[in-house]
């Protein structure tokens, strides 16, 4: 592309060095900024400057945060004797957006991967097996994905907690709600077969 | 979607009002921003503030330009007698892509367009005719689009420039290059065969 002025050519960098977003998209993205009065995009640039220069970790769970301590580690009402060990931050909201879970969260920041120097130190795990240490919680729950990574993770941090008494569960896979059986994948319809449950009728 | 920060929210909302960008795109680029170190925010948010606080347009052509006058107007080896009007900046662009113009241009930054309360006065068009005024154009080239708008508006200028000494001329409209000629419109093969051309052989 051959832009007339340098500063056009800085944003389209800028944008384009975005994931997902391309020369064409970060042209049309400058050209609608320019349209748009010059106030809005200094409230553009500034919530994402403001964003980034404030953000911080959760001194707790790791999940990201506004405070010292994130809202859900500092909401009272949560059950603070449960916890959801997950892999990101997007587990989290994924996880919150489902409205189903009162307890609190605990971030790895990544599952253990040795082909890419991922070790069990690189992972928030130790500050996991400081707050079962501390006696409060009661369960963990594992929402990780089931991949050799996430495996691995689980096997890891499963061992380390069997001299604790806390009891450690996974979340139910199995073929999902609206899901058909024939598109199911083996691996899942096999294990949603070895896994039933004893079928319940609503009044019961 | 459920976030634990409002600074994640805001940057969030702020990705999510540029045009095509929804939602979850927003997020995935704020996370991917919070993954960076914070320089490259600094670098990002500092490269779309810069432009937008110091882009102007030229004072010739109404193209976007660093300078007061454009990159293309201040280029001495262009052709000043040749004159390109175009709707918008991105036009220029595109022709500028192809390398096949070495005059300068002019942008209109619209069409005549009634319905939504765009009439001549709203365009580039009085600047136009002073720039022909001064007597260095020699040939106007409208590359406007032929659509109703786009029309109204070749017709005002072209009726405007009559008493001028200057040739007006439209860029050539026919089936593309590599373009098959049963899923060209009826309109584009219809006037491509009124208005044919000579062949030539290539060594003629």
């Amino acid at each position: 592309m051959n832009f007339s002025s340098k500063l056009i050519e800085n944003a389209v960098e800028a944008f384009a060095s975005l994931p997902g977003i391309g020369r064409k998209t970060a042209l049309r993205l400058t050209l609608h900024l320019v349209g748009q009065d010059p106030e809005s995009t200094e409230q553009f640039a500034g919530a994402i400057q403001n964003m980034r220069r404030s953000i911080r970790h959760c001194s707790i769970c790791h999940n990201l945060s506004d405070e010292p301590v994130c809202s859900v580690c500092a909401d009272k009402r949560r059950d603070r004797s449960l916890v959801c060990v997950v892999e990101s931050i997007r587990d989290v909201m994924a996880i919150e957006d489902t409205s189903q879970f009162r307890g609190l969260y605990h971030v790895l920041g990544g599952l253990i991967n040795p082909l890419e120097g991922i070790g069990p130190g690189e992972l928030a795990i130790d500050s996991l097996l400081e707050r079962v240490a501390e006696g409060e919680i009661k369960e963990i729950i594992l929402a990780i994905s089931p991949t050799i990574e996430g495996d691995t993770t689980m096997y890891y941090i499963t061992k380390k907690l069997k001299d604790s008494r806390v009891s450690v569960s996974s979340i139910a896979r199995g073929v999902a709600f609206g899901g058909e059986l024939e598109y199911a994948d083996e691996v899942t319809l096999g294990r949603s077969i070895v896994a039933r449950l004893p079928y319940k009728l609503n009044n019961e």
